[in-house]
């Protein structure tokens, strides 16, 4: 059948679960909770509609297939994840989801019906602004969500992150035993389709690329630097202990040894996305006695990522030293950066050749639940599509028609993957 | 009598007051708010008690005087604040008021009884960090509460201003009419007695210090940098307009700006005392859009305050140019300085000469109600007390022993101001 047919489906998809996850501002579909199980409702009814399969594994990520298809058959699996951050964007996960979904409908609904054993999963937890971990559903399929991440509290709520699984339909004891939740010998291939999350394709005129690794990170959800309060009036600054002089100290500092590595060519980027005095006793005329921050840092070469790491730790140490303060971190969180498989990317890449698709071959600066399959040993592939206006805010725009060259590389690359 | 046979019953009010206001961790007496008027009725009726007069004003402030005082006759005041900063300390602000009643009651106890005309008034609403304004009680008795002023939002509840002091008992029509509440004529002086708030007696070895001059201040309740948000990963260092690192970046280059003063001995201190990335849409993952934060200069002189002033703009001006953001200013607030009368100065430093207390003259880095009533013309004049652990904080520490050092020279100055 001709793929292009579905855009006017692809188009009802995306508009509904964006109703139905709007926030006011953006879509909230936050992991593990309501939202999200509103948009995994939604697609387990359409997809039964269409007459797919749906199941739901341990973690209560959603796995659709075609009937007959056999459960021990070597699959090509298309995937991608259920949630949002807060006030986020309607294409960020879901993109991928519903290009999984039209290719399995386009598939029923040609001649070759079942051709190849082609399954899509619906992640649930990727984003890490829940529970301050990215890739739950996906380190649960593959048996990796450990007793110390399934105490996560929710960002909001405080519960744990295995009350918010159990809620959501999770067997959260299965997962406690941490065996994988499926046969890797069963995946032949993972295919990832996402929107870009930074401003390069649109830049270069590229609707579509072939994503060459992806960047790891390591993080602090929560580091506090801790001071001494005061009036402010009446201390002098040689006798303060000001936490937010010394964490702007810190950042400051290390900006600069962030455009050092930059200008020696290492790939990195540095964020403190969330930074907060005590809103219980911060006052306009009072020395901040404390202030709590969350530190990223993420790249695609793990030296690089030991080595800023190093340098976060000494400046915090000088600064320490330098304006009578001390730093509390809580623990190291880690994504290791992952390289995609060179025969998936040379699949993705002739199918957008052979389809006369302008693309190109780009690193992924954000990470994706493609990496742990890729660091399991599971060849993998990303497809991005061109996005304005970056992601994780509601002014995301993917061109449908972007969209619709993407789910026929996709398709395609699924197609000749089963077959080689 | 003799004054320091009071010091039980001093003890026993900061005892009693200190309960009623006790949050669990500090004092919380809230400006305008229960914390506030439960202090206040606690006093009105220990002072009833002790066969005082208790009257309030426009402005909810207690006034305390002997009966029989001619209510148009010259006074020497003695007044200091009734509330607290969130979560503070017992004595900042208390301490003036239970030092002007142990006067009050001295002197009807003794045989000079109403020898002179002596008041004692309780501001509420000193403290900034209720309303985002100081002196609210004593601005009003002046008649220089503008209708801004009266509209400020409450820290928590974000209730006007206006409605706070309906509710704790003020006659908020008059106080818009700007009429000042009191004749500055019936004023002859004004003294007030405060903990020091800094670390300087202590180190010094100095019980007692007479104020010179009360630091004056320029504030902006909230400054919001607005840069633009965006997925941490997928956007590089030179495409981004992080507000966390601007912020940083600005309060870097203030500190350098603000060193440089000091070292040509200019008087000035600055303070972030609120930071805060927007707990709505804030994540770990996610370049941060906004950052609000508050921003306080304080010096002796103007002057000073001025020149820095211009700095911050100037900076902000350059961060906005170098890193894409911008930044928005609430009104400022301003402060003046004030200087004590050499007078009331040297009243002052003779009671503690006389009865041999070690005491300097030295400035107060903190606001006080009394720098209002000298920039009013009003002969003003400030005792300090020893403390540790500065104020605005729960562990302030002011020995009974300096505090009645400090009520004898009181009502000594007191006196010898009436008679003078």
């Amino acid at each position: 059948m001709n793929i292009e047919k579905l855009a006017p489906l692809a188009e009802k998809l995306f508009a509904e679960i964006r109703t139905l996850s709007c926030d006011g501002i953006g879509v909230t579909r936050d992991a593990y909770g309501s939202g999200e199980s509103a948009a995994a409702d939604y697609l387990r009814t359409f997809a039964l509609g269409e007459g797919l399969c749906v199941c739901t594994d341990a973690a209560a990520n959603l796995q659709f297939s075609l009937p007959g298809t056999a459960s021990d058959a070597p699959a090509i699996w298309i995937g991608s994840h259920l949630d949002s951050v807060p006030q986020g964007g309607n294409f960020d996960g879901l993109a991928g989801i519903v290009a999984g979904l039209l290719c399995l409908i386009a598939q029923r609904q040609s001649a070759q019906h079942g051709s190849f054993p082609l399954k899509v999963v619906a992640f649930r937890g990727e984003e890490s602004a829940w529970f301050g971990k990215a890739y739950l559903g996906s380190s649960a399929m593959l048996g990796k969500l450990s007793s110390q991440d399934l105490s996560r509290p929710h960002r909001a709520s405080g519960e744990p992150l295995a009350t918010c699984m159990h809620l959501a339909g999770a067997d959260v004891d299965t997962l406690r035993t941490g065996r994988p939740l499926f046969d890797k010998a069963q995946m032949r291939a993972y295919l990832e389709l996402h929107i870009e999350q930074g401003p390069v394709m649109t830049a270069r005129g590229l609707p579509l690329c072939v994503v060459s690794g992806i960047r790891g990170n390591f993080r602090h959800n929560r580091v506090v630097c801790i001071g001494e309060a005061g009036h402010s009036g009446a201390i002098p600054r040689w006798l303060r202990h000001d936490t937010v002089f010394a964490v702007s100290d810190l950042i400051a500092r290390l900006d600069v040894r962030w455009s050092a590595l930059l200008e020696m060519g290492r790939d990195l980027v540095v964020t403190v996305g969330v930074i907060s005095t005590d809103a219980a006793e911060h006052s306009i005329s009072r020395i901040p006695g404390s202030v709590a921050f969350s530190f990223e840092l993420r790249s695609n070469d793990r030296d690089t990522l030991d080595d800023f790491y190093q340098v976060f730790r000494e400046e915090c140490h000088a600064v320490s030293a330098a304006r009578g303060v001390r730093f509390e971190f809580d623990d190291r969180v880690e994504a290791a950066p992952a390289t995609m498989s060179r025969e998936v990317r040379e699949t993705l890449a002739r199918a957008c050749t052979q389809r006369a698709v302008p693309f190109d071959l780009i690193p992924s600066g954000a990470g994706h639940d493609a990496a742990l399959f890729a660091n399991a040993g599971i060849p993998c592939g990303m497809l991005f599509i061109r996005n304005e206006h970056g992601s994780h805010n509601p002014r995301e725009a993917m061109a449908l028609n972007d969209f619709m060259l993407g789910v026929r590389a996709l398709a395609d690359a699924a197609s000749e993957l089963a077959r080689a």
